[in-house]
């Protein structure tokens, strides 16, 4: 209770910055929120901002608690081989979901962005645009942004079925099965035809 | 503000039905909602529940504002050419949320289900086992409710991103490019290899 004087140390700026960027994306979105208003939400310069967290990037990383940084994750997909990408982003994925803590951090950000709009906001670009779009792109993909949100329909969709309706029997799918479901169709709307060419 | 003293016609029962369905469809879940209990709370003869709604599938999709009944649509689904299954599915899917009334009714719906869970209850047991499940049994497939689930991973989110986030460039994307797309993906979860073939 006593005040003790003390000028918050690397920790205390550290845990102001995070606070700021939390705010600030969820009030902004990713795209919107800048480093510049983090660092001055936070009383702090902007260099001390990259000096922690590295890029915005790397910074939204942190607050969603990533297990990799998000440009890991785009060089880790894209160093795949091109026929394997699709396998490789639901393995990420599963991942990503697997470690309790994160899970139930994961499943109150899906929760939240499916009601509320500026948490929608917040996980749309930063997904779409600086994660599976220059997946997509690095592949060559002409049509990267489309291929992008069609991947993010599955992916979500999934996340949405398996862990937060609970529906069985995919709830309880082995990662076996589920990689084997999705891989293909991961792998299509990455890299494959979608002009209906191997449809019906 | 009279009272009119007049009895309740045809619609007034018709009415006294309905909105019974809607509380016990989502205090109780599609299975757990009885005809008698319906009739019950709206003090009617459980005939007469049939007499006006049909089956109790076909109560809900009226509920649910369907544009046709769920026994119709598995009918028309599973009547489909094997091969065109996929197809049908997904522009059954986009026909249904066509209609703005009935879209703003299916994003509010959905909106619900991904945070309540009495809603999602609602339209759990509906969706796979009425509807998705059946299909994929009528298919043959003997690993049905597997591939329901995975069909409605793919509807689910693909309304997500399309409807709720209206994410770009999905949201805007024609018909024939969201078949194009959709209708492979589909058609594999309903009839295809699940055991990895074709992956990789």
């Amino acid at each position: 209770m006593a005040r003790t004087g003390r000028r918050p140390g690397a920790s205390g700026t550290r845990d102001a910055i995070l606070a700021s960027a939390r705010r600030r994306f969820a009030e902004d979105g990713y795209r919107g929120a800048t480093i510049r208003a983090i660092a001055g939400d936070a009383g702090v310069d902007p260099a001390l901002v990259h000096h922690y967290f590295g890029t915005k990037q790397e910074l939204f990383g942190t607050v969603l608690d990533l297990p990799a940084s998000p440009g890991d994750l785009v060089d880790r997909l894209a160093a795949a081989e091109a026929h394997e990408v699709g396998r490789r982003v639901i393995e990420t994925f599963l991942e990503v979901w697997d470690e309790p803590t994160r899970r139930e951090r994961m499943k109150i950000l899906l929760r939240t962005a499916m009601v509320d709009e500026t948490a929608a906001r917040m996980i749309r670009g930063f997904v779409v645009e600086s994660l599976l779009a220059p997946v997509a792109a690095r592949l060559g993909a002409g049509d990267a942004p489309l291929r992008a949100t069609l991947v993010a329909s599955q992916l979500v969709g999934f996340a949405f079925v398996r862990y937060l309706l609970e529906l069985e029997p995919l709830a309880s799918a082995s990662h076996e099965q589920v990689v084997a479901a999705y891989a293909p169709t991961l792998q299509r709307y990455l890299t494959g035809p979608l002009d209906g060419a191997g449809s019906s």
